[in-house]
C-alpha cells in the first residue's frame, strides 16, 4: 500500500538512502524543485534525478504546481510533492475549553478544519470521543480513507513530557499527569505526535510561516500569557521533561505574586497582557479583551497605548534574559500581540537591547538578533499539530 | 603526508564515507573498540572492519591501549585510536593576565603544558609573539615536527563572535573588537578554532570529563564570575554573535548595581563568589580568596559556611531561570565552586528546584534534571581549547 511505503521512507534512519531523504524533505517543505532538493539535501543532481524517477514510478511523489512557478517569472521549473493520496495527517489542538481538529494531506493541502466547545475542565475521555467522532465525520464527508492516515499530531496548552505525560503546570489543571499517548493511541490506532502549543506554533512558523528555511530561532509569544519555543538545527528543544521554552515562568521576582504554576513572580504575571486587560477594563468600565485593547491603542487611546507599550517593555526585559542565555539570530514574536505592530515591537526591541548582553550597536548587521513578528496570529498551534506529523517531531512511544 | 590525509578525513561533509566518520569519531573520543564505533556511528560491523583495515594500512589509525582493557575485566577488546604521529593540536587560553598553552596529539595524549604571565591589559601582539615562541620551544624540545600541527584552538575570557571578533563584554577590555583569527592566523599559519572559556570548558567536560557520551547538557560555572555553556546534540550553542550561555549576564534587577558589561543588576553581581569574598575579607581582616573561603567553610567557620550557602542559593535561583528556558537533563557545575562539594550543591539544587517550572517531586527519575559537578576545576578552558581542534568546533573563517 502507498501509505506503508511512504511511512517506511519517512521513518528511516538519518544515514538513509536518497529516496528517504527526498521524501522527508518534501514532507517538511511541501513542494520543491530538483534544484531546491539538491541545495537543501546536499545530494548530487544525478542521484536526485534517479531517486525521483523511482519515487514517481512508485506513486509516492508527483509533479506539483510550484509556488514560484505561479509568479510567472521565467519558465517554471518542475516541482515535486508527495502524492496527496499517499497519506493524510490529523492535527488536534486541546485548549482551555475547546478542541480544534484539522486534516491535511502530505502534499500540505488543508482538507478540513473544525473547532468545537467542550466546556471548562473537560475530561480526557470527552476529548478522545469528540476527536474520534470529528475524525470519522471528516473522513466520511471528504470521501477519504482512514487507512491513509499516517499520524495524529496533538497540541496541548501546557508542557508535555517526552513520554506523553502532561506536566502539572498546564492551563487545564484536570489534565495534570494524564498521558497523551495512552489517552489517544488506543482510540485512534495511529502513531501519536505531541508537544505543547508554543512548540507547535513554532513548528508551524518553520513549516509555513516566517521561519521557513530558518534552522535556529526563538519563538516568543505575548498574549494573555507568555510562552515560547527554542528551535535549534531545525528541531524544537523540548527539554528532558517537556519544559523547554517556558519563558513565561522565569522567576523575575522571587517575592512576587503567586503564579498558577506554583512559583512566585513569574515573567508572565507582569509581562503578559493579563494585568493590562484588568487595568483597561476598570478604566473603561467594561470587559476589555486583548483584541479590544490593541484596537483602542491603535486608534490612539492614550491609556491603552501606554498599556501596550509598558507590557512590551516588560516582555522585552524577559526576552533580554533569554537573549543572554541563547543569543539567537532570529526571535519571532507570536500570539495576538502581532496585531499591535510597531506599537509593540519598537518598545519591546528597545527593552530587549537594553537588558541583554550583546548590544545591537556593537554588532555588525549579520550578527544582530532580528526581532520580527511570526506570520500566524490564529490557528497556529493547530497547524503546528499537523506539522508535527509531517516533520516527524514529538513522536510519543 | 599523513597529516594531510587525516585533516581531509576530519573535514569531510556529514554525509561522508565510513572512513571519515570513524576518523572524526576517534578524534572526538580518543580510543574506541570496533563495537563502540559501531554503537556510536550506527555503521555495520563489516563496514567498520573494512574501513579500519584501510585506515590502518594508511597509517592514520593505530591499535591503542584501551581504557576499559586496563581494568582487566574479561579479555580486553582491541581498541583503535588516531596515529599520534599523524597530527598534533595546540591549545591556547588567554585569561586576565596569563596565557596558557598545551600541546596534545590526535590520540589524546597531552605532550606539554605551560603558562606564562603577560601582565594586565597585555596586547594582542604580546600574546601572539608569546604563543609563537612557546609553540616553537615546545615542538623543538619534544622533537616534534610543526608540519604535523593540524590546528590551533583558542579559549578567550569573553564572548567570541563566529567570525572571531571579541565582544565588548570580555574581561580584558583592551581586546574588545580584536579579531582572533586575524590576530593569530598570519603568525601561526594554521586553521584557528576559538570560543569563550566557558564554552571551551564545556567541550573539555564533553571530551574527557563528566559529560563524555552526553549530547545535551548545560554547563554553569560559579566562581568569581558566573558563566556557562549550552550543549545541544553534541555542539555548543554559541549564538549568532557568540553570546550564547552568558548566564551571568541575565538581568536579575534592572535597577541594580552597574556590571562591567554595561548593564545593571546582572546575575553574576550577586550570585558569584565576588561579593562573598569581599565580606569574608572584611570579616577576617585579611584578603580571602575563593580557595580560602571554601577551605574555611569546610573547616566549619560559620560565617564562611553561610556565605557559601547564600551564594549557592542565589546562583540556584539564576540557574532555575535557565531551567525554565531549557529544562536540561544534566547541569554540570563548573569552576572552583566544586571544591565546596555538598555545602554548595545542596542549597544550589534546592534553590534551583524552588525557582524552576518543572519540579523534581512531580517528575519521574528519568525526566529529572540532574545537577552534578564537572570533573575539572583547573585548566579546563585550556584543555577545551585543544578539544576544539579535535572536535572541529568553533572554526574561524
Amino acid at each position: 500500500m502507498l501509505k506503508d511505503e511512504l511511512t517506511a521512507l519517512l521513518d528511516e534512519d538519518d544515514s538513509a538512502a536518497p529516496e528517504s531523504r527526498i521524501v522527508r524533505l518534501l514532507s517538511e517543505r511541501g513542494a520543491a524543485s530538483a534544484a531546491e532538493i539538491s541545495r537543501l539535501s546536499g545530494l548530487a543532481r544525478s542521484t536526485i534525478s534517479t531517486a525521483l524517477g523511482e519515487l514517481r514510478r512508485a506513486g509516492v511523489v508527483v509533479e506539483a504546481t510550484h509556488g514560484d512557478a505561479a509568479r510567472g517569472v521565467g519558465r517554471p521549473a518542475s516541482a515535486f510533492a508527495l502524492n496527496p493520496k499517499a497519506g493524510t495527517c490529523l492535527g488536534v489542538h486541546l485548549s482551555l475549553a475547546h478542541v480544534g481538529v484539522m486534516v491535511a494531506d502530505v502534499s500540505h493541502s488543508v482538507i478540513c478544519e473544525k473547532t468545537f466547545a467542550l466546556g471548562l475542565d473537560y475530561s480526557p475521555e470527552a476529548a478522545v470521543s469528540a476527536v474520534r467522532r470529528a475524525m470519522r465525520d471528516i473522513y466520511t464527508e471528504q470521501g477519504l480513507s482512514l487507512r491513509a492516515l499516517i499520524g495524529v499530531g496533538i497540541s496541548f496548552s501546557g508542557p508535555v513530557a517526552p513520554d506523553g505525560r502532561i506536566q502539572r503546570a498546564s492551563i487545564i489543571p484536570t489534565w495534570a499527569g494524564v498521558n497523551i499517548r495512552e489517552t489517544f493511541e488506543p482510540a485512534l490506532q495511529r502513531p501519536i505526535f505531541a508537544d505543547n502549543e508554543s512548540n507547535c506554533s513554532a513548528v508551524a512558523e518553520m513549516t509555513w510561516g516566517a521561519a521557513v528555511g530558518v534552522e535556529d530561532f526563538v519563538f516568543f509569544t505575548v498574549d494573555v500569557g507568555v510562552g515560547g519555543a527554542i528551535v535549534s538545527r531545525g528541531r524544537v528543544l523540548t527539554g528532558i521533561a517537556g519544559g523547554g521554552g517556558e519563558f513565561g515562568h522565569m522567576t523575575i521576582d522571587p517575592e512576587g505574586e503567586l503564579c498558577r504554576c506554583g512559583n512566585r513572580g513569574c515573567l508572565e504575571l507582569t509581562a503578559s497582557f493579563a494585568p493590562a486587560l484588568g487595568v483597561a477594563s476598570r478604566l473603561l468600565g467594561r470587559p476589555i479583551g486583548l483584541d479590544d485593547l490593541i484596537a483602542l491603542a491603535l486608534d490612539g487611546h492614550v491609556g491603552c497605548k501606554r498599556l501596550v507599550e509598558d507590557t512590551a517593555t516588560l516582555a522585552g526585559r524577559g526576552l533580554g534574559m533569554v537573549g543572554s542565555v541563547l543569543n539567537p539570530g532570529l526571535i519571532l514574536i507570536g500570539g495576538r500581540a502581532a496585531l499591535a505592530g510597531d506599537l509593540l515591537l519598537e518598545p519591546l526591541a528597545r527593552s530587549y537591547d537594553r537588558h541583554t548582553l550583546i548590544k545591537r550597536a556593537d554588532t555588525p548587521e549579520a550578527q544582530r538578533t532580528r526581532i520580527e513578528f511570526g506570520r500566524f496570529t490564529a490557528n497556529n498551534a493547530l497547524m503546528g499539530a499537523v506539522a508535527l506529523v509531517l516533520r516527524r517531531q514529538g513522536r510519543l512511544g
